[in-house]
């Protein structure tokens, strides 16, 4: 089969693998149906993570099952599933506390960007659709598999409720989708800090109620100024900078919350200013899968259509195209065909 | 008047100072009934945090009301009262929240070691208990006024709810103030870090099931095996330093919660570690008043006895030698009458 391999920063190529095997009881082999280019797979694309090359790439993924292992009993070939990029038990304690991606036996799903993937753990891991959905509903699925469930966990860290006057810090894929998180659970004011005139379109249209364009001090001035002056009640860190989070702790108000979801990079947090700022903090790699049935019946009623982040369709056999797409910033997010 | 005043390193005089006044119509002024040394005063006294000397010192009390600017009406003359080291007007949306100590018009009460103390807010800052309390209850209150209520704080901070494996960090009193906490709010198994005897019996006596003398690496290793391998789920740190705050960070289970209080000292937390760890993090210096009036009752209504971590009782006179005794560990903490 085929799939995409880094060789070098930059240099992204489609190329003939082995084909993934069931080498355990308990994995599954899938046949990709969609897969896509996220964020932070641009850390490892512009050399700014190390990566041992060549190295398969891609871990977000929908597909067919096509052949289960001998132990696997929740899933069975044909049926179209969703997973994490995570591989869980779903049965350990952290499990059962609802964090799949500290499973005690988590395992990495990578190399998804591929004509068929090698799930681990398939009976944790995987959730199936009821029955074959329509082609409509693919890219929103997709999204399930880590964005929407990542801006999703976001909003659940900063303990968005009701009410809540939320910012979100970001306007990538993750950040909007946090967006539609933060209206689902309920939050008054949605404040989404973005500079480009299409992500401001989708924000608004997924619900944001106020557009912050400035960042930094001055982003987070705006905020204090639209939160009568104290900041908000949740901040939704979708970037993993040093600037970002620094502007996610000075807009949160005394008492508010932190969702932090962005890979953090050379992110150190002064253990007095946030002890004086009273902000929650809680980030983490998101766990999906806790959140993978909810997401997947909001999608197939209609509720939330997360698949308008990939602006950007292409064959997966182009993905190197894909990455160079997001990485001009001329895509948020490509979506992946076989 | 008479009170302490800071020199020196090492250097506290019990002098003759300016009686304080109510200088604004908010203020009240009070005359001590009992006040104490804090463990946070030491970094002072030892010369780790910079002081500008002279410095009238301590900022926990409990006293009689003397005389109240126009302004106030929730306090009178003759009254006995309790507050916390910051004053605050409790109306700001900062109060209303819940987060006193950032106040909008928050205002540090200093110099509370000496026979009179100027209370800023009076009306939102201070606690009048119905009647003047039995001797016997003055350490309890008194402890209330910073020790009790910032070890509630930790328990509230790091979300303790019944049925919770609890870890303290710390042995000092907030430390065993916490205990109390815990198991007030109703926490199934209380382990405290202590490895100082009388530390460990006052723990015990205060609700801790387990006692963990191991520190460092150990010590997480020891939490590690009485929680399953995965950790507590509430961590209490109160001790500030970069050692306790790692032990705190890595002696809590994935979807755990962190209450810190000790005020940090050089202390950065990792962002990719915080991220991973999946662990939240709050803390701050106690909104003593939001638990004020709770804490009260259950000192006046016999439920819980925080005064008993004052192991050394002095004239306030002789506040010089409470300072040595806590800074040689020879006393947990001093209370302090004029």
């Amino acid at each position: 089969m085929r799939g995409a391999v880094l060789h070098a920063p930059g240099n992204v190529r489609f190329e003939e693998r082995d084909d993934p095997k069931t080498t355990n009881p308990t994995d599954a082999v899938i046949r990709t149906v969609a897969t896509c280019v996220c964020g932070s797979d641009l850390w490892d694309y512009r050399g700014i993570n190390e990566v041992a090359e060549p190295a398969p790439f891609g871990h977000e993924y929908v597909g067919i099952v096509e052949e289960v292992g001998s132990d696997v009993v929740t899933v069975q070939p044909g049926q179209f599933v969703i997973g994490s990029f995570f591989a869980s038990d779903n049965t350990c304690p952290n499990c059962r506390n609802g964090y799949q991606t500290s499973c005690l036996h988590r395992e990495f799903v990578g190399g998804c960007q591929a004509e068929r993937i090698r799930i681990p753990l398939a009976d944790g891991t995987l959730v199936a659709t009821p029955g074959i959905p329509d082609e409509q509903h693919i890219a929103s699925l997709l999204a399930c598999s880590d964005v929407m469930g990542t801006g999703w966990y976001a909003a659940v860290a900063a303990e968005v409720k009701p009410g809540r006057t939320v910012a979100v810090v970001g306007d990538g894929a993750v950040g909007l989708c946090a967006v539609i998180a933060a209206k689902e659970l309920g939050a008054e004011r949605i404040i989404a800090m973005s500079r480009h005139a299409s992500r401001q379109k989708l924000a608004v249209e997924f619900g944001a109620t106020d557009i912050v364009p400035e960042r930094g001090d001055e982003g987070v001035a705006r905020i204090r100024e639209l939160t009568g002056g104290i900041g908000a009640d949740a901040v939704l860190e979708c970037v993993g900078s040093a600037e970002s989070m620094q502007q996610a702790l000075r807009a949160t108000r005394p008492g508010g919350n932190i969702g932090f979801v962005g890979v953090p990079h050379d992110v150190a947090i002064d253990g007095q200013e946030l002890f004086f700022s009273h902000v929650a903090l809680r980030g983490g790699p998101a766990p999906v899968r806790r959140f993978l049935p909810d997401l997947v019946d909001r999608v197939l009623s209609g509720r939330i259509d997360p698949g308008k982040v990939f602006d950007l369709t292409l064959p997966l056999e182009e993905v190197a195209e894909g990455y160079r797409a997001m990485d001009e910033r001329r895509a948020i997010k490509t979506l992946l065909r076989p």
